[in-house]
């Protein structure tokens, strides 16, 4: 794989940085990485949001990013879309310009609640701002701009990308001419509501996590192993867990203060539960899971109604492409349909593609044959 | 409603008494009550097994069991199966005599974790042992050779019940006639297991859990309230939770360390996982959730094969009735079909009913007529 090195920008000029939550930061950097070459008239950019827990290192192999330390695990030196991005894939990078970034609260680079307050000289903390979709795709805008991208080829995404895909289409129609949206969808359902407020409170129920003030103590490590065991029973189809857990026991000293670990299934989770808190940081999770948990396209988008909201990407020209999984359980083949269904409302005509799959959520990681051709397909027509 | 005391029996003849997970207790009391008049050869007993978190106070009006004190909550004091146990109704009182015993390790009377231990003078805490399906109906056979009943009309079980009357029924084939289980299964799936894990975890990473010694301070309350909704998510359907939550919002002040709960699904399974914690023991919980966790029949019956294990419910005679909740997704239909298709290889001839509900796993409780007039006929017969 080709070396990459993650790039930074500083936002500051228009300081203080204001929330729609109502909080504000004085400074903004983004760390990012790029694929690819942008052409003379800044036409063939692909702008692509990564999931929850991902980062904006989606292709190639970048063995560090500065400052980030130990986070950065091994498991993440590839790149999360090797097989999705490069010369003659789905995001051809002999003719796009593919863009990724963090995230804003992450914790890969983008400022996020790790970050020394230039005000404190501390780590923001419990003080770091909720953030929203819009939040985010309004601080990637500013990005563009000073990379000189007036209007993407495709804004894409899978998962919480995809999220995001849907909110930069709908707050900047006229920047985008190409939308793919995989496994994602257009609100949260009271499911996924539920299923990460389980995750808001394990975490918060640690007794390391002090309010988001832990940078100078022990982390909140047991209730953010706890939050991506029960986030990672969504992603992974039961069948396949118990493939995988058969392949990857890792039995014993997993004992607990009072239950005997006994069961593999039990042991092999809590052991994807532990190794993610070597490389992922409680504070930034709490961001992102509260930017999800509270997602509704049409509040992002400042539409009153979902027709709204998409007439502008009527209007616009968009095309869209968007997939479903059918074993997902993590994004419901539903939550793709109401997708497609407001979409098709306003006008739009989607093209909605649901692929046949035992790997459940993960299979837009795993199975990237199952998406390539009509991804292909939509940016070269 | 009738009003009924809650009785308890205490066993330490065959002291100490030994657990099947390597445990011991110098002595156990049964808490329990009856329903329903003995006849004079013993044989018109009926044997109920209630759920995770339910109680022996299945029916009348108890208003306090003696040393439980505020855990005893006035939602308690109405019994759980109202509509399906008295005079005329499924379980019938004027034709049968019906026994339903707390938990080994249980909280409303029965021994369990809070109890005090006669060797120390201090509630056992996180000494209390692991117990097994197997251990409570070992104990509960002791129960009815006291009251002098050789032989029951019926073991009847829902839920966790369930897997209780299928143990007593194949740990004592020739000591039951007709077997009821009730939106149960044969042996816990990994899903099953992956979410009693979680809920698990929950309680052990309280800050005030302290490996389950916390009774002379503060309790892992918000521990076992995520737990708490954990499982709650899996009892109700999702739609019906919806209109529920409509119903009952409790907005506001729930505002946790750094979170902010703006949603009323949020608010409402807080509210219920709150409120849970007044009225349930968190050792108790861990107690009973590890037993559903481990449960597999035939290891409770010291079988090697469900054919073996079932063969003696075949050559007993014992005729058994199996009910599924078509929108069930705490116990699936998938695991009552696998209990029903070894009862059927072992030749017992089981009758399975599934009953279209769109109140998921708690229909045994809400909708009595869906189940009178099966287990009133199995019992007739």
């Amino acid at each position: 794989m080709p070396a990459v090195e993650t790039q930074f920008e500083t936002f500051r000029e228009d300081a203080p940085i204001r929330l729609r939550d109502g909080g504000e930061l004085p400074e903004v950097t983004l760390a990012f990485e790029t694929w690819g070459t942008l052409n003379a008239d800044g036409s063939n950019a692909i702008l692509l949001f990564h999931a929850l827990s991902g980062s904006h290192h989606a292709c190639g192999e970048n063995p560090a990013i500065p400052a980030i330390g130990e986070l950065w695990q091994p498991d993440l030196h590839n790149g999360w879309w090797n097989d999705i991005i490069g010369p003659g894939k789905a995001l051809d990078t002999d003719k796009y310009f593919v863009i990724c970034v963090n995230y804003l609260g992450g914790c890969y680079g983008t400022t996020g609640p790790a970050s020394l307050n230039p005000a404190t000289g501390k780590p923001y903390g419990s003080s770091f701002p909720h953030v929203t979709a819009a939040d985010q795709v309004e601080v990637q805008a500013k990005l563009l701009d000073r990379l000189g991208i007036s209007q993407l080829h495709a804004a894409v995404g899978p998962s919480v990308g995809g999220l995001l895909a849907l909110t930069f289409a709908t707050r900047f129609p006229e920047r985008v001419r190409n939308v793919i949206s995989i496994a994602a969808g257009y609100k949260t359902t009271v499911l996924n509501r539920l299923i990460l407020f389980e995750q808001i409170l394990a975490i918060e129920n640690d007794p390391h996590f002090n309010g988001g003030d832990y940078y100078d103590s022990d982390s909140p490590s047991y209730g953010l192993a706890l939050a991506r065991m029960i986030s990672h029973k969504t992603f992974v189809h039961v069948d396949a867990f118990e493939q995988r857990a058969r392949r990857d026991v890792k039995q014993a000293k997993d004992s607990l203060a009072w239950y005997r670990v006994r069961d593999q299934f039990q042991s092999y989770m809590l052991h994807q539960g532990k190794k993610f808190t070597k490389r992922f940081d409680a504070n930034t999770y709490l961001r992102i899971i509260d930017l999800w948990s509270k997602f509704n396209g049409a509040n992002e988008g400042d539409a009153e109604t979902p027709q709204e909201l998409f007439s502008r990407c009527k209007e616009a020209g968009q095309k869209w492409l968007v997939f479903s999984i059918d074993s997902d359980f993590c994004f419901y083949p539903e939550e793709q349909a109401e997708l497609v269904g407001h979409l098709s409302e306003a006008g739009v005509e989607p093209m909605h593609i649901t692929v046949h799959s035992d790997k459940g959520h993960d299979s837009f990681l795993l199975e990237p044959d199952f998406y390539t051709p009509h991804i292909a397909w939509l940016l070269g027509q």
